[in-house]
């Protein structure tokens, strides 16, 4: 079994992370072949486990009691956003996800659903027999809790023109930076690290989940479709409405309206006019800056973590994932 | 507040469901003002609460620790029951349920899946706030997971025009009883009852749940659009083919087939043809005398349990719920 390559200078975390991929591929194993085989080749298709990997290295400024519920713990994080990935394609009719089929392009929106559901129920399956501490059960119940609640919240917003800074950030920070944040804080959390080390851990995840998503947004406007593993220009079309376009939009909010107003009828050419103008008014520079601030800010509250070899693979890691050139 | 009438001859009962229902309310409170307002909408559309009902009975065969930690128990089954019924109205295009609109038909399905995750993380939340024991815990992630597997399993079933009858119950046992029987378990588990109470509790709501799913199946085939609270004949059309129809199969397999082959482009009078041959080869009576089996061991096992008042009333709900000809 391999993980990602990322993790490939980093032969403790690697072997770790192969650990809680085994417990993940046998958390699916149900009757149903089609489903358990499917995630499993998903959970082989390249995920880099980021969560669990942020889980796993915070649990190591505090105590390790047991690694096989260490795993558990570890895999369901990534369970959980596996299930979150799973109905969001759904939602985007969305036909492929890390080069493969999705689950609904494979067998119909219907299993999807019932898919979705079930590795929600795998997560918390995981979770029960990872932990004796109720407070553990409790705030992940709220963490899935602000998730969803995130993602309804990102329903009202699709195709509004209006969108703010703001209104973007708090949307990405529920879609995304709520699990990098929680997944820190439960590794340090989970070990009994200091109180201090933990609300780091906090400020640490969330700064690098809000980074990343707008990386990801940024890489939407930027790629071809060939060297993406998703298709490009999706969230336009979709109605999600990125920092990138944002920041151009508010240069220029007219330019944008006949545009953004036909909706998934935008033909090619008009999304090449689209991205020349976001080019023009600098949308991509502009959303990078600022996902530059958030990564500084992970790195500098890094770098106060208590020193420990873990520390410098937190700080090497993430200037590898947040790097703009990567 | 009010409760399904079902439950105006048991004052007590009554009034803890009405507590129950309040904390199902409060559970649902978020930012966004439309699913909070469905949501409460449904639960007021009359639904029986018969699971927080069971489980709040099978309560006092025990200790009674805390009501408010009882009732968000009791709440947290409803709420688990409701995210599969939004869920499942996705997979059936289902335009009604409780005589409103299904979430889907008021949202769109996008919303609609999220709703039904949004509330699959209240009813873990309600749980983690309601119970110390992680045993508890643990078997409802287990129970859950049940649930699903069943969901999938099923999906595979449908539009099988060979499915037996043990399959059909194997479906069942996963979609309904499942549920059942873990409320009622729950219930005993919860207040610390005497552990053969417990296992004749799994039992009678095991046998409570085969025979309300097969009454309810049944209904599909017997009722016109007008008394019913969802449209009829849609089981068939969407492919679950149920015990009056598998039974009546059996007699003549190839009378059937030319309709089922048609799927969902059967007409109203090739409809009212197949509903003939049911009646043709009593698929209906047939069903009714298995559904009432189930409910004689529910019987049964209910009238060994120890000799409290609420023995009386689940004997006497049970009956009224499960009456063919209520």
């Amino acid at each position: 079994m391999t993980v990602h390559p990322l993790w490939e200078m980093y032969p403790t975390i690697q072997k770790e992370l192969i650990e809680t991929k085994r417990v993940m591929e046998k958390s699916v194993k149900i009757r149903n072949k089609e489903i358990t085989e499917t995630l499993q080749l998903f959970f082989d298709a390249g995920g880099k486990l980021l969560r669990p990997a942020y889980f796993l290295l915070f649990s190591k400024f505090g105590t390790i009691e047991s690694d096989k519920k260490r795993y558990r713990m570890a895999a369901s994080l990534e369970i959980l956003h596996v299930a979150t990935l799973v109905h969001d394609d759904i939602i985007d009719d969305s036909p492929v996800r890390r080069s493969m089929p999705s689950v609904q392009a494979l067998y119909g929106q219907d299993i999807a659903v019932y898919t979705g559901d079930f590795l929600f129920t795998v997560y918390f399956h995981l979770l029960a027999n990872a932990t004796n501490d109720l407070k553990t059960i409790s705030l992940n119940a709220q963490s899935m809790k602000r998730i969803l609640v995130g993602e309804l919240d990102q329903m009202n917003l699709r195709y509004n023109t209006n969108i703010t800074v703001k209104q973007y950030f708090q949307h990405i920070k529920g879609k995304t930076a709520q699990l990098f944040e929680f997944s820190c804080y439960e590794g340090a959390h989970y070990s009994h690290a200091p109180k201090t080390v933990q609300l780091q851990a906090k400020r640490i995840g969330y700064n690098i989940g809000m980074a990343f998503q707008i990386m990801d947004d940024i890489l939407d406007y930027k790629s071809t479709q060939e060297d993406m593993q998703k298709p490009v220009f999706e969230d336009m079309k979709n109605g999600y409405y990125t920092l990138p376009l944002i920041l151009a939009m508010n240069e220029n909010r007219e330019a944008f309206l006949p545009y953004l107003e036909k909706k998934t009828e935008l033909s090619n050419q008009e999304m090449k006019e689209v991205q020349q103008l976001i080019e023009k008014y600098k949308g991509i520079e502009k959303a990078e800056m600022i996902a530059e601030r958030f990564t500084n800010k992970a790195l500098t509250s890094i770098k106060k973590l208590p020193d420990i070899a873990e520390k410098d693979i937190l700080y090497h890691v993430t200037e590898v994932l947040l790097d703009r050139n990567n």
